[in-house]
């Protein structure tokens, strides 16, 4: 943690862009959205003011604590449009008292057991990446709060070469991860658009979406066994290949967003480093035309590794051409992958698209898009600072529905941002991920702000947005987690009873509800 | 259910033995095993007197419940070794007071809260198939039993052909589920050994194993919603291709073996049905050298539909050889797999396999295997009879430690034959299922017994199994679920906090522990 973490935005302080490239940025986006003439100033440390911290840790766990206003105003929120426009307003509401940076897992276990002696509230913060509130203290909570910051604990400890496993553990970043397997040749392979800073134990604990656009999805398939911290207790299941013994422990704690436990290391299952590779491109004249041939070949048993589908907008966006583009590829360790290709090849064919003759172009459109993928949350740090309302909102649903569902939640978000005068705007699709039964959409949103309205235009159309997901039979998230931003979609998606028995085992681990209360559940009926 | 079940042992009345094959089979066992001259003869209904029923259904329920001697007789055990040895001893112990088989799922909940009413046990019964004890009644439980069959709930209520996926009931069998989905060119393509004589809800409550090798191991994988009738009500979660919001709700009910409620539908992701088919049957010189083989096409994402390994003395008592057997198959409704399989025949071969040149052989080999493993059970019905202790125990482990854990699990149970004068004995071993990070090893036990004794010599067995596979860091069940019989085993293998959040999960929506109390939990503490 060397590298200057970027307190009010995405990443790091040296990785943003340059004031040239700001520039550049909105002139580019000037033509078809208002910009501001001269962007917001980001904060700068000397301008943060937060009241005095209500804990004085222990001298045990004072070491590793962090109580000046930076560290805190740094851990007072995720990197949504809001979390970003608000540390641009200055406005740090709720900073964690502290923040607990232990060392390894013991540390881990002290914290939760003085927060339990002193009644604070327990956030685990992993790479503070949340779009959903997933890291923000409760609202309607007055105990003192401690983000309990996991960074430390980065090693990989052992590696199984026979199994292709390792134990890893959860407070470690995607880089580093990678760095720690590739001298074994292997690879976690899990790259969300988070993946600079994210960690581990925040993937699993969101259910994060990874590499794999089809079969693997979720980081859910590769998790071997998970050991966890509770304050009740450390709890930790077998490292299992496969079981029919119960239900699985490991998905209770897999999307349990802090409230169950911390994640504070995991088997997880690695794949050898791909050596072979191919990829395509097809266009086509509709998104409609190019949704039906990803759901052929998500039906295929072909299982690409890439299927991302981009609207015409989603392309001329990111760069990557001007019309709606099915990016396909396979890859493999063990053989050429060729023939699939070739399949896929025909069957994107078979629904009207057009494929690009050389293979050049596959990797132009494919590699443009994955840079622009990876930077993207840096513009719309620049983006928000230039006056606009940037964001995006993903969910899944099942082939029956798709089309009038994607259809009704773009017109239901293009007319509140008409409501709202967030206009004129862009709203924009991608499938992220394909199933055999259905695909993941996954929307951007860029629009008029206005001015020190913008938090509430967007917390309008968002609303609309879930109103419409939810309606149309969606899931509030597919791979951004729940969060505080989407409790109220996730209180009528998912079963009542589901709720109240989450509720229960809750109480089993942490009785005086320390962990991220108000995630998921109410802790208290 | 026209046709008459087998009310003492597997499957149906007509479907098991001849006597001329009894005669074969003791004929063919008897130069290695001490065989009975005259084999047990099968209960006859008029041998059946228990004890008269402890409940008095209403009105409204009294027209779908059974109080007669022979369906409560033929709803007190599983089909265990131990279930038909006492069912042929006349040793029918604590059967069910009444078998209730609502037509619907208002059935179902009237009988739940009729069982709230009058305080029965209620034990959710699909085929009855279970191995594991998993719809007996509960030893230490004084309170009357209701055997819930959900036999009449046997409908597929939707098709979703652009989803391929179904809403079907939970207590269909699997060649009526077959035969629905036919004529929409779809398949569940869900074949668990007990596929003629066990249903969908018993599958998903179970974590059942199915036809794919490799994979899409487990019936979780083929779960996109799940209804269920609890004691405080119906639960129903949302039909999702995919979801990151909070824990999988699925994942709670899917292995819950009845105890957290009656499944009377799901949606279910479906198949189309597969054109192509290539396989191949590569022998090997060992054990060991198959693994190795079986590992690598695990681990090379070709993912295999069959991948099988036998070992040679599996393959030489169902008739498919003298060596051991990697068995090997691809199948797709999309495209040739002739590419897939030449890989995989090449990996074979990297591990020493020698693979059969004609197509013919592995056709063969792999039919004769298959038609053996669907009378397996009514065989082992005939071997009981003839004087043997006959059962099979399963479980998963993770590669670095399968070898050793293979020899010591076969070590372990070969020793406590011995030790209990159940010898001479035979202890096979097959690999049902692989993984890139493992596999499911499943042994078959074929021992001479010692008359009344078999059932405690079979306990001992059995008991040094479990106390192998749990100390060698296996799990107790790979897809036989745990039940009663496996109880120990689970208690040591699944997490204490788990477990104690499962109890508190239960009591949500099972207050009064009528759902199969015992299974899995004991609900109160």
């Amino acid at each position: 943690m060397d590298r200057a973490r970027r307190f009010w935005g995405w990443g790091y302080d040296d990785a943003g862009l340059t004031p040239a490239e700001d520039a550049t940025l909105a002139a580019r986006i000037a033509p078809f959205l208002p910009v501001d003439e001269t962007p917001m100033a980001p904060p700068t440390p000397d301008e943060i003011q937060l009241a005095p911290p209500r804990l004085t840790p222990p001298g045990a766990i004072a070491a590793w604590c962090d109580l000046d206003d930076v560290a805190r105003a740094g851990h007072t929120y995720g990197k949504s449009f809001r979390d970003v426009l608000r540390a641009l307003e200055r406005r740090w509401e709720r900073p964690p008292d502290l923040v607990a940076s232990p060392p390894d897992e013991a540390g881990v276990v002290a914290v939760l057991d003085w927060a339990g002696d002193v009644g604070a509230v327990v956030i685990p913060y992993g790479g503070g990446s949340s779009v959903v509130g997933g890291v923000e203290a409760p609202a309607d909570d007055d105990r003192p709060v401690v983000s309990l910051d996991l960074h430390r604990l980065d090693r990989v400890v052992e590696v199984d070469v026979d199994s292709r496993a390792a134990l890893i553990e959860g407070g470690v970043f995607g880089p580093f991860l990678e760095a720690q397997l590739r001298p074994h040749g292997l690879t976690l392979r899990h790259f969300p658009q988070s993946f600079e800073v994210s960690s581990l134990g925040g993937w699993i604990a969101t259910r994060s979406g990874g590499h794999f656009a089809t079969l693997h999805t979720h980081i859910d398939e590769f998790v071997e066994s998970i050991r966890a911290v509770t304050p009740v207790g450390v709890t930790e299941s077998r490292r299992l290949p496969g079981s029919g013994a119960g239900p699985s422990p490991d998905r209770l704690l897999i999307g349990s967003e802090g409230i169950l436990g911390v994640i504070t290391a995991a088997w997880m299952r690695l794949q050898d480093r791909p050596t072979f590779r191919a990829s395509a491109v097809a266009q086509f004249s509709t998104f409609e035309a190019g949704a039906r041939a990803a759901r052929a070949l998500g039906q295929s048993g072909l299982w690409p590794t890439n299927c991302r589908l981009l609207d015409a907008g989603e392309a001329l966006i990111t760069g990557a051409g001007h019309h709606h583009l099915l990016l396909l590829g396979f890859e493999s360790a063990d053989h050429p992958v060729d023939d699939w290709l070739a399949r896929a090849v025909e069957l994107a064919r078979d629904f009207g698209g057009v494929v690009s003759p050389r293979e050049d172009d596959a990797h132009d459109a494919t590699a443009t898009w994955r840079s622009a993928f990876l930077r993207a949350p840096y513009v719309r740090d620049s983006l928000v600072r230039l006056g606009l309302i940037s964001e995006t909102f993903e969910t899944a649903i099942t082939w029956d529905r798709f089309e009038s569902f994607v259809a009704h939640v773009r017109a239901a978000t293009e007319e509140t941002l008409r409501a709202v005068d967030a206009w004129p705007g862009i709203v924009t699709c991608r499938l992220t991920h394909v199933y055999p039964d259905g695909a993941a959409p996954y929307f951007t949103v860029l629009a008029a702000g206005a001015g020190p309205g913008r938090l509430d235009q967007w917390g309008t159309v968002k609303a609309a947005a879930i109103e419409a997901i939810i309606a149309g039979g969606g899931t509030v998230t597919h791979h951004h987690a729940v969060g505080r931003d989407h409790r109220p979609g996730y209180d009528r998606e998912r079963p009542d009873l589901f709720a109240a028995q989450l509720r229960a085992a809750k109480r089993v681990v942490d009785p005086a509800a320390l962990l991220n209360p108000g995630v998921l559940v109410d802790p208290i009926d």
